[in-house]
């Protein structure tokens, strides 16, 4: 076996972003002055390395394209028995899921998704209907955003694995994360929290079956059959927003954007770091949906836990000034339908990051912890 | 269990490539006209999805981004156990190899790599200096061609899964595989099937090991340690073929270009079903270094199999009409110092793909097989 494993520097240690942070630095440490002349055979190559604009770190990276319109890419691998278990009835949405959280990604950088690149592995004994049916349902995203299948690659493995690298075009400029000031309000689209109430409804009804009972046995039975298809499909079905992220472009004054992917405080979190900003959060403000509101309440549980923490929401987190709020809201729910809401405002960095309980739990202001999920705790 | 997996196709009917025709009409059967507009709030998006000049079966996507130069984009997923062993010696010399595989993608286009994004699954038990090796290894490659670290994904898995998406810019008009027409030469830079003797002698050597022998007691301890170390290093550090490609772009004349990713019955294959022709390789012909002939000889190998169907070589191969020929070779082995071989010439395609054997061993000219390397058979 191998002893320096032991030795090491666990990866639960460093967490996700510290790995990333360090993986970073491992490359560039081998980097040190770009282009190495010599090897292009006394061509000066064609682009400098510095049509990098953004790198690592924001939803997508932004690339000047000489002449061109700003690209964005993002990528991101799921893996069987950790992201997803692959079953009969899911592949479909499975398929569907994995490219909208990349075109979602694209949304939260004001860009138009385009180009999609597939990557996966696929068990020896799997068959070709199995693979199709994903491929399906990935189609199916993809027609609904104009989204081409570009290229990929197709390899064996144990488990499966789907990579997605997802190419789209800024609209107008890129939006990031760091743009937000102290005063901006920090805004989110449609409600949070709704994807962690189906997860959560998805693994007590995944145990109670286990354990031989059927779904309408178990406690969920005492909720709608509507509640029940919304918050599932929420988790298992998430819809980029395209359309949203499109009109707040439009519109403009959007100051830094995200989506919302680790939970709302993870988020928060994120804009403040990359702005140097402290932020307010009003939990009474945080848009729950009535249906995980009740099934949160039937369950014992905190639906600020779901609406903060639960992540894979897929709304976006966005921050603008003031004046431009009111404008901004209605833009987008004449365009869109969708409703936006204002959850705080970025504050001075000295005070920190909190949440504000509601009159009626306290009114007290705590710090907001950032535990979205992190792959490596 | 899964019921319909043992009712279904096998992967193994269709193979690797009749999988990916599939995949791609899953995906088209689900996308029936562009861009949804109603989806996208009424504004019409930026980029028409024509953007993709060349998608699935070529080394790269081209896309044509508005205004700017043609993008290449390439990707490749490593699994381990699949593609490579997890061994701390070689970490940094996998992470060379998966970005320069990649790289070579973007070389047979004519193109020049840019920026990378790598998604890696990483298992539980990993440690931070390992993922780092693996890294600093893809780092150094990326020094030496100009690459920069773009974005990426960091999950974790049971296995160790290299996801490696490459961009890059045509220099020129991209080249692709369909180009070639009958009575264009087929030529090969470099020499091939010394990767192949480098598998040979890397596996020969671990079963020694694994029997308690050590490399000394084995067969390879007749091979002199300089081609042990020539081969081993073809294999296990592959150098990608940019100036190379740069300096026949720059000369100009080539009609289609590939890397020798698969073997070069394969890629043979490959030129001659894009361009509708058929083709003669002259195996006499073919550049196999003296070291590939010696641990050939010794181990009572067939040199040939090695050249054809060993793969992994990632020399290019290309086509270019007669009278341009002499040219390029001369300006590619001043520009680089890389010699380039006539292997052979295309043919109508009536005549079929034939390989020509030498002289001394009968001169007949039997049909070539595709047998490169199938990950699904």
């Amino acid at each position: 076996m191998d002893e320096k494993r032991q030795a090491g520097t666990s990866l639960a240690s460093v967490g996700e972003f510290g790995l990333i942070g360090r993986l970073a630095q491992a490359w560039q440490g081998a980097a040190p002055c770009g282009i190495a002349h010599g090897n292009l055979g006394g061509l000066s190559p064609v682009i400098p390395p510095e049509g990098l604009r953004l790198g690592i770190g924001d939803d997508a990276a932004v690339i000047d394209v000489p002449g061109g319109k700003p690209l964005l890419v993002t990528t991101d691998m799921l893996v069987e028995g950790v992201h997803f278990l692959w079953s009969p009835e899911r592949r479909r949405l499975l398929g569907r899921k994995a490219l909208a959280v990349n075109i979602s990604d694209i949304a939260a950088m004001g860009g138009v998704p385009a180009w999609a690149f597939l990557s996966i592995g696929v068990p020896a004994g799997a068959n070709v209907e199995e693979v199709e049916e994903l491929y399906a349902g990935m189609g199916e995203m993809a027609a609904r955003f104009g989204v081409a299948l570009a290229g990929g690659d197709t390899v064996r493995s144990d488990k499966w694995v789907i990579n997605v690298t997802l190419l789209g075009l800024a609209t107008k400029a890129p939006i990031g994360r760091s743009g937000g000031r102290p005063g901006d309000l920090i805004l989110v689209t449609g409600t949070v929290g709704d994807s962690a109430a189906g997860l959560h409804l998805l693994l007590s009804e995944e145990s109670m079956m286990a354990a031989g009972k059927g779904a309408s046995e178990s406690n969920e039975a005492h909720i709608s059959e509507a509640d029940r298809q919304a918050l599932l499909l929420r988790h298992l079905d998430p819809t980029p927003r395209v359309a949203e992220a499109m009109a707040l472009v439009v519109h403009g004054g959007v100051t830094a954007m995200m989506d919302v992917s680790d939970g709302v405080s993870s988020e928060v979190h994120h804009l403040c770091r990359n702005a140097g900003c402290g932020a307010r959060i009003d939990l009474a403000n945080l848009p729950i949906s009535p249906a995980a509101r009740r099934l949160a309440r039937r369950e014992g549980r905190e639906v600020f836990a779901w609406a903060l923490s639960g992540g894979e929401d897929y709304e976006l987190i966005f921050t603008a000034p003031e004046e431009r709020v009111p404008g901004l809201i209605d833009h987008v729910r004449r365009e869109t339908g969708t409703d936006v809401t204002v959850i705080g405002r970025l504050t001075d960095g000295a005070a920190g990051i909190m949440a504000v309980y509601p009159a009626e739990k306290g009114g007290e202001a705590v710090p907001l912890a950032a535990k979205g999920y992190n792959h490596f705790r």
